[in-house]
C-alpha cells in the first residue's frame, strides 16, 4: 500500500525489522555509541549532525538552559510530584507548562527581533545604522513599557557571565557575530534610555546565537522546553531524597488563610 | 539570612552575580563548551559527571529514546499545536503526558524487576538459578495475562537491533553484563511459555543497563521524557513545514460520525 | 499567627474543623444540595451566586461548551490515555491543552472587542456609528489576512443555531443586548467584504454574552476549560467502552510512513 | 460516505447544518437554557440526563471537590500562569497534573473498595459480616502500611462535615446506603486498630455514593478533575486581582538557597 500523494506523511523515521533509519541515519550503525545527545537534538531540528564547530556552540546553548534552581517550573514539578507521585511524566509536564511567555519567552523575543534584522540593510556595517536600529528596537518596547527581550538580570550584573561565556564560544567557533553585536547594541540603547544597567542575558545571547545558527525564532523556545526537562527530572531526584513540596505548600497555604479564618 | 535547618532547601544550584555553579561545578568555566548535553543530564542525575565509558553508554541509552516516529505522542504534541499554535511548551507537554505504562513503562517494569534480583542470592554466578529466576518473573506478569515488560515487539523480530547494540555497547564500555543475562533470560522464559517470538526490545535493554548504571527505577521513566522532549520539538518543526495534524482530525472525525448523522 | 500585612494571601476559601467557608458561603449548609454546578462556578468567577436569569444564561453558555464531538483535543485525551492509562488527570490536561488560540481563542477575540467597544461613544444608540465601528472591527482582522474571531461555520450555516439560541436566551433573561447587536454588524461587515455566508458562530455568541455579563476577556477562555474538561472525562468513558486511540494511531502512522520505508 | 463497521467510532454528538445533537438530545431545543452544567455532566458519564433525586446528589458531590483552598495543584496554577500567562489553559492543565494518588486518588480506592464488596455476600444483611468485610479491607491496607483511602483529616475530626451532608443527603435522595455503611465499617476497624480519630472524610463519601450511583471506580478520579478544572479557573482569578505567585517562588528560592551560597 503506497500512498505517494499522502499528505499525512511524516519523512523523521521509518523502520523495517532489523533497521531504525532516523533523518537517513541508520540509528543502529551510525548513531547509537557514536552520537551524543546534544547533537542527536541537533539532526532533530536541522535534519543533519552539526560539525564539529555547531556541535560545542549547540550543546552550549541548550546546557545553559538545563539548570536555573530553584525556580516556578522547578516549584512546579516539584508539588505536581507531590500529588500524583505515579506519573513522573505528569510533574514534568506541568513544569514545561510555565516555560512561556515570562521566562523562555525572551528568547524568542530576542531571537525575533534578530530574525527582522536580517533584512534590515546597512546596520552590519555602518556602526551608525546599527545604533540607530538598536534604538528602534530598544524603543519598541520601552514605548509599550515592556521589558526588552534578552536584556536585564536581578543578579547577573553588570554582566552575565553566561551569556559573555556563550558570545565567546559562538566566535571562538565561527557564528557571525553580527547579531551579538545588534543585541548588545540594543542592551546600550535602553540602558542610556532608562538610566539602568542593563547587561545582555543568557535568554539574549541564547536567541541572537540561535538565530544565527538558522533555528527559527518559533522553535528557539524549543531549546527551552528540551533543556529544561532534563533539569526537571533532577529537580525530582533530589525532590525523592530531600523533598521540600510539602513545606512549600503548608507553608503558603497556612500563611495565606492566617489571616482569613476565625481560628485555625 | 541563613536557615541552616531550613526544610526548604535545594543543592543543586547557585548563583552569584558572577557565577553559577551547578552541582559544584562552575556553569561558565566548568561546563559550557565543555561539556555536552547527554553528559550533563547525568550530572543532573547522580550529581557528577560521566567518566568516558559512562557518556558513551548513557548517551546511547538517551539517545535510543529522542525518536521513535510518528507514535501518539508524536501525533499529541501536533494535534495541540494546531489548536494552540501560541504554547509550543504546552504541545510537547501534551505529548510527553502519554509517556505512561503503556510505553516507557514497560522500561520502568524491567528496571524494577533487575533492582529486585540484586537481592537474590545466586543468579549471578549459577545459570540454573538463573533460569529459575526468570521462569519465576515471567510467572508473576504472564499468570495475570500482563505481558512481561521489555519483552517483544511487533516490528523487530527475532532481535530488536537498538536493544543488541545497546548490550554491546555496554559491555564494551564496562557495565556489568549480569542484568543483560537477566532480561534475556525472561524473554527465553517467556517464549517457551508463550510459543512466541519475543525478543528482549530496546526499553528492556534500556531498564536493565539504566539499572546496572544506578539509575533508581522510579527515574527509569525520566530518560524517557527528556529524550523524548528533544524528539516532540522535532516534529513540531516538521509540522511548521509539513503540516498533518489538520488531516489526522478530519479523517477521524469523518470516518466517527459518519454513520451516525442522517445527512452529512 | 496572623499577618495581616502578608502578601501571600488567598480570600476564596477557608476552613475550620467542623466547617468550611467558600467565597463567605458556608459549603455545608448553604451550598451542598442546593447550589448546582454551573452556579458554583459563577461563584468561584464572580464572588456570588448568580441570581435566577444569570444562572440561566451562564449555565447555557458553559453548557455549550462541553461537548464539539471529536475534536482535537478529544483526540489527545484518547491517545493520552492509550499511553498512560494510569493517569486519567494526565488524558483530560493534555487535552486541555489544545484549548489555545485556534478554537477557544476566537471566543477571547470576540470578547475583546466587545470589551474594547464599550469605551467608544454612539454605537449603542445610532445605527450609522455601529456600522461604522463593525467595519473598522473587520477590517482590523482581514486587512492582516486573519479571520475575524467568532464569525464563521464550516458546518452551521447560514446561521449557527446555538449562537441563536444563546442571544435568545440572553435578551429573555435581562442580559445588555448591545453586544449582541456589535457581534451581528462585524459578521454582516465581514460578510460584505468577502463575499462570504459569515453567521455569528457559537464562540463568537459566547464572547459577546460573556462580556455583557462582566467576564473579563483573559478569564473567558476560562469558560471553555472549565467546559472541555467535563467533556473529555466523558469522551474517556466512551474510549473504554469503545476504544478508537489504537485505530487512529496505526492509520496515521502507516500513511504517514507507507511511502517512505523501502519494505514494510 | 458511510462505514457502519469502522472501528473509529463516536457516538456522543454529531451535527447537521442546524442541528447540534449530543447523546440524543437535541442541545439547542432540548438543553440550552433547560440542564445546568451539573446535569449535563451526568449526561458525558451516563449517556442520559439524571432524574430529580440523582440531579442534586450528583451536583452535590460535584461541587464539593470544586474547592478546596490553596492546594498544591492551585498554587501549581498559580505559578504556571506566572511563567506562562498567555496559556490559561496551560495553567489549568499543569494544575489537574497534581489529581494524582495521593489527593484524588483516596477517591479511587474508596469506590474501589466498595466496587468489589458489591460482589462479596452477606454484609448487606449481616452487622457481623460488615465488620470482618471492614477490618479485612482496613488491614489491606494497614498491613502495607498505606493509608486507608477515604479516612481521616487532618483539620475535620471528629467527623469531617461535607462527608455527613454528603451521606444524608445521598440517603434523603434515594441512593443504596450500603456503600455508605460499609465505608463507616472501614473507618471503625481502622480506628480501633490505630487508636487514631479517623472520620471518614469527603473523598471516602464521594467514593462511596458515586459507585452506588453507578460511577465506575477508574471514573471517579474524573470527578475531581471535571470540578477541579472550574475551582482552578477561580484560582487564576483571584490571581489576577491579588498575585501571590511571584512571592510564593521568591521565598521558596531564597530559602532554598540561603545556605547554599558563600554570598547572596
Amino acid at each position: 500500500m503506497n500512498h505517494p500523494q499522502d499528505p499525512v506523511r511524516s519523512d523523521i523515521a521509518w523502520a523495517t525489522s532489523d533497521r531504525v533509519v532516523v533523518h537517513g541515519l541508520d540509528l543502529v550503525t551510525d548513531v547509537l555509541g557514536h552520537v551524543g545527545l546534544g547533537d542527536f537534538a541537533y539532526l532533530e531540528l536541522f535534519g543533519r549532525l552539526p560539525d564539529t564547530d555547531e556541535s560545542v556552540v549547540f550543546n552550549a546553548l541548550v546546557v545553559a538552559l538545563v539548570e536555573h534552581g530553584l525556580t516556578p517550573s522547578a516549584l512546579v514539578t516539584r508539588l505536581t510530584h507531590l500529588g500524583a507521585p505515579e506519573s513522573l511524566q505528569g510533574a514534568v509536564a506541568a513544569g514545561l507548562l510555565g516555560l512561556g511567555d515570562t521566562f523562555v519567552g525572551t528568547m524568542e523575543g530576542a531571537a525575533r527581533y534578530c530574525a527582522e534584522a536580517a533584512n534590515e540593510p546597512g546596520w552590519r556595517s555602518d556602526d551608525d545604522a546599527l545604533a540607530a536600529l538598536a534604538a528602534r528596537i530598544a524603543a519598541s518596547f520601552l514605548d509599550c513599557r515592556h521589558p526588552v527581550p534578552g536584556i536585564g538580570h536581578p543578579v547577573h550584573k553588570p554582566l552575565d557571565p553566561r551569556a559573555e561565556r556563550l558570545f565567546t564560544l559562538a566566535r571562538e567557533h565561527g557564528v557571525d557575530p553580527a547579531n551579538e553585536r545588534l543585541v548588545r547594541a540594543v542592551a546600550s540603547a535602553a540602558a542610556t534610555r532608562t538610566g539602568k544597567i542593563l547587561p545582555v542575558n543568557v535568554t539574549g545571547a541564547i536567541g541572537a546565537i540561535a538565530t544565527a545558527m538558522s533555528v527559527p525564532p518559533r522553535v528557539v523556545r524549543g531549546l527551552g522546553v528540551m533543556a529544561r526537562a532534563i533539569g526537571l527530572v533532577g529537580h525530582l531526584v533530589e525532590e525523592h531524597r530531600q523533598p521540600i513540596a510539602a513545606h512549600v505548600w503548608h507553608d503558603a497555604e497556612q500563611r495565606a488563610t492566617a489571616s482569613r479564618s476565625p481560628r485555625r
